[in-house]
């Protein structure tokens, strides 16, 4: 498995270990890992940190993203999609877009190079995940909302 | 003034006070004020903080965003706008566009009612800041990526 998303995927246990929704990321720059996260909704109590925001806060004000990778086990959604596009992050690779497609388009439409490596590990720590508790992850998709 | 924008602007004014880009936000529902927060790149060393998601951060997990508004003294970027679609927050109330239309057209495409008020007291506080600050608002619109 491509050893950067080695590293996004344990950072998806930790978070499933803790309670919480089992999804990490890391962002890459010039080959060397300079941040990483995971959704932390449950252990912090905070409806915006999905993984790719933890990932982005804990690497810090880098200030320029233009050669940076950000990898997740899924396929971001609009709110982690978004920091993609505002910050210029170039390229995204994804675990898997099988739980849902999330940005992709948007994220083509705006440039951005997507790569799904459609892994069956992280799409099996979804579906656990999703089966044992769909109130929670309806809540961090904000299932509420007209698609 | 819209009072809820005037709570928008003392949350921009307090985020000025404490060295930090002077934008601010607050999520109403039913008239009351459930949310509030301001930028915080600089406080918490988060290029995350956006003053919306500081907000929603602040309003904790509500889980349902369909009555509510999300008022911000500047037009949200994607960032903000992606949490909006996200979350399907359905109104954004904007201070004023004329620094940016950030993600205004995005988020009229996902259904989101956009309203601008655009209020020379929002402008001019971003105008100054601006101008006093140039690389640090270039560093929180993320101004190195290609647009």
């Amino acid at each position: 498995m491509d050893p950067f998303m080695v590293e996004a995927l344990a950072e998806a246990r930790q978070g499933l270990a803790e309670g919480g929704v089992p999804i990490g990321a890391v962002l890459v720059r010039d080959g060397v890992i300079i941040g990483r996260g995971h959704n932390g909704r449950v252990q912090e109590g905070n409806p915006i940190l999905h993984a790719e925001i933890a990932c982005l806060r804990n690497a810090g004000r880098i200030g320029d993203y233009r050669n940076t990778v950000l990898y997740s086990t899924c396929m971001p959604c609009f709110l982690c999609g978004g920091a993609v596009v505002q910050f210029g992050i170039p390229r995204v690779v994804a675990g898997e877009a099988r739980t849902g497609r999330g940005s992709w388009d948007w994220l083509k439409s705006h440039g951005v190079e997507v790569v799904d490596l459609d892994l069956d590990e992280c799409w099996q720590l979804m579906q656990g995940f999703v089966g044992r508790h769909p109130a929670l992850w309806a809540e961090d998709c904000g299932a509420f909302a007209p698609r």
